[in-house]
């Protein structure tokens, strides 16, 4: 194993009827910025919730509503002069991964000397930021325990990301994870949702990290858990048992224990997706579905070790008379079919898109580096051959 | 699953050379206390690194040395009387269990405005203690990233747990776990390490909750690798690699993250076990070795259900043509075989002792609960059976 560090102080609760821990978490706060999206809140019951306890408290608060998938940098900089203005102590934030990365970016751009969009560039490492805590209502990025945000610039076509696993400034002081919030999330935020958790795994799955038994086991079985429950959710999707194990699954999949023992992933595969979304703003799962197995057959072709482990763990493929790459190659198969099974994309003519712009494509993967990937370090033109099979 | 609250704010640095960051984590404080066992931090070399960097850093700091095995209340009594005449900032844990154990019962006994036999016997929770750090020698208890401590009151034949799981006091601020500082530790001490570890992943897995895929896949994938490198160790003490994988299990075995999974768990067998070590002074591991397979043999008569898994899981028991019973005993057999294998005691016959008195171990088991244990609650009657097969 390389040396890692592990570090995660967000206090998580997970299960039904947790909400019950907010007023207690919201003693030490007086003025809250509540941050959410669209009207999902209002229609699950949660908004009123939380108004509720909000004003029994005798708190002070303001909102911030409309966050959008892929959340923009704008809404961020509207919520920092919100914080500015009312001396917010807070930042509350009810809903999914794009309202929680929302308040992320807030919290450390409101208190920062450095303009945001220069943290979101990483120029700079903000150690505190605005306390913040979480309610979850959509299982995927596991930003309800870790301290990653990832925020588009719409003007520059860029998603940026940011976090710190090793300061305070962006973990939630404390999440609420009660299943009950997503029993009504639709079906194709739940299909996205159920591959960016797979994702996040894989990522760190396909690394290199010698001797990395137990860590090897710990993603498998996360891996494991989601091929066994994700098709059952897709045609049963008020299934609360099915809604749990997937938001356990979203959390543990990349909440830095994995990272750790994973010598940090790969994630050449989100920076290729991060590009393609934010050029077509298609779905950041969906972008996923499309490019993993597109990367898995490249690598696979230089290395296949890593992908006989994935095939025989998660699919049960039998090694004997077969090659590694022949085994590797039926894992990836597999892998393809249960994308498929639960409904996602995998190419991007399932959008209709036909004219793209490869070189651009690339660089905005690239941003620079020479290089992406640990499991192949992956060249520019590397990332153009995959990048074209998607077309 | 049951709801759960999970939270760990310490901040694990695993791996070869991390003691490197100490100086950086010492830099908020002034005054230290060093706690330490015997002498094998200084046969390692561990004492001249951590006083090297005190000197160099130009930190005040007073010792603590002779920590035991099963640490002594005098001890803690007389690290609170040093904390206070120094006003220590930093408790400085350098060792295994006991040492860190006895660290975090100062840290928050120096605090208190009650007696730390009083925190011991939980009749006060202490919210705040004094800052803890830790260098681990010795992969077993798991306290480096938890906040637990087991005290023995020596003078009432007594073993008391403290730390509560939801306030900062007895968390270790920061944990430095590199293997090599576990090359040295002789054989018996090793097993014993490898029967705590398994043990506390054992007392999680027997546990009563629904629907917990995710849970005891991870319990099963920390004890499937210490049955893989158990009894390699124990043939090959200095092989850095096992001792990586056995202290990365040993952490994640007790760090919160199983418990909460795992709706708490059973520990009928840490409280028998403790019972024994307090009258008779062996050693926690081999306690443990003796008295689970009772326990296991006990509960699987009256519900077979979870043993199935377990004989399943980690030793790939084969069920056609078998009852669950017959399957469950199967894979307890096996379990015995695997103790056996490490070198571990499975009766009380191996120290000769003959006279016990099994009241006294059943009331120092039971310490006034009326029923003990999750998985099967055990009565007085139970505790008393399954005791007086050890003997």
């Amino acid at each position: 194993m390389e040396k890692f560090i592990w570090y995660n102080p967000t206090k998580l609760y997970f299960g039904k009827g947790q909400i019950n821990k907010l007023n207690n978490e919201l003693k030490q706060y007086d003025k809250i910025l509540l941050v959410y999206g669209g009207g999902s809140i209002k229609k699950i019951g949660l908004y009123d919730e939380v108004i509720d306890i909000l004003k029994k408290e005798n708190k002070f608060y303001v909102e911030l509503s409309g966050i959008e998938p892929n959340p923009r940098l704008q809404m961020v900089r509207k919520g920092i002069e919100l914080v500015k203005e009312n001396h917010i102590d807070l930042i509350l934030a009810a809903g999914g991964g794009s309202t929680i990365d929302s308040a992320k970016a807030i919290a450390i751009g409101a208190v920062s000397e450095h303009d945001v969009l220069d943290l979101l560039l990483n120029k700079y490492v903000q150690e505190k930021g605005i306390p913040i805590g979480t309610i979850l209502t959509l299982s995927a990025t596991g930003t309800e325990m870790n301290p990653r945000s990832v925020i588009s610039d719409t003007e520059n076509n860029l998603k940026l990301g940011l976090g710190n696993w090793e300061v305070d400034a962006t973990f939630p002081n404390f999440s609420i994870c009660d299943p009950t919030y997503t029993l009504t999330v639709p079906k194709n935020h739940t299909i996205n949702g159920i591959i960016d958790i797979m994702s996040h795994v894989l990522e760190q799955y396909f690394s290199r990290n010698e001797n990395n038994i137990l860590g090897e086991q710990m993603a498998e079985s996360i891996l494991k858990t989601m091929i066994e429950i994700g098709p059952k959710l897709i045609h049963d999707l008020e299934n609360y048992k099915l809604r749990e194990t997937m938001m356990i699954c979203g959390t543990l999949a990349w909440n830095g224990m994995l990272r750790g023992l994973n010598n940090k992933g790969d994630w050449a595969c989100h920076r290729m997706e991060h590009a393609l979304s934010a050029v077509y703003d298609i779905a950041h799962g969906e972008g996923l579905a499309i490019i993993t197995p597109q990367w898995m057959e490249f690598c696979a072709k230089k290395d296949p070790s890593q992908f006989v482990k994935f095939a025989v763990a998660l699919f049960n493929v039998s090694i004997e008379n077969k090659t590694d790459k022949e085994v590797a190659f039926e894992g990836i198969k597999r892998y393809r079919q249960f994308l498929k099974s639960i409904g996602a994309p995998l190419s991007m003519k399932h959008y209709g898109i036909k004219d793209y712009d490869l070189d651009d494509l690339v660089d905005k993967t690239m941003l620079g580096s020479k290089e992406i990937g640990r499991y192949i370090p992956l060249s520019r033109d590397d990332v153009k051959e995959i990048i074209s099979q998607v077309f």
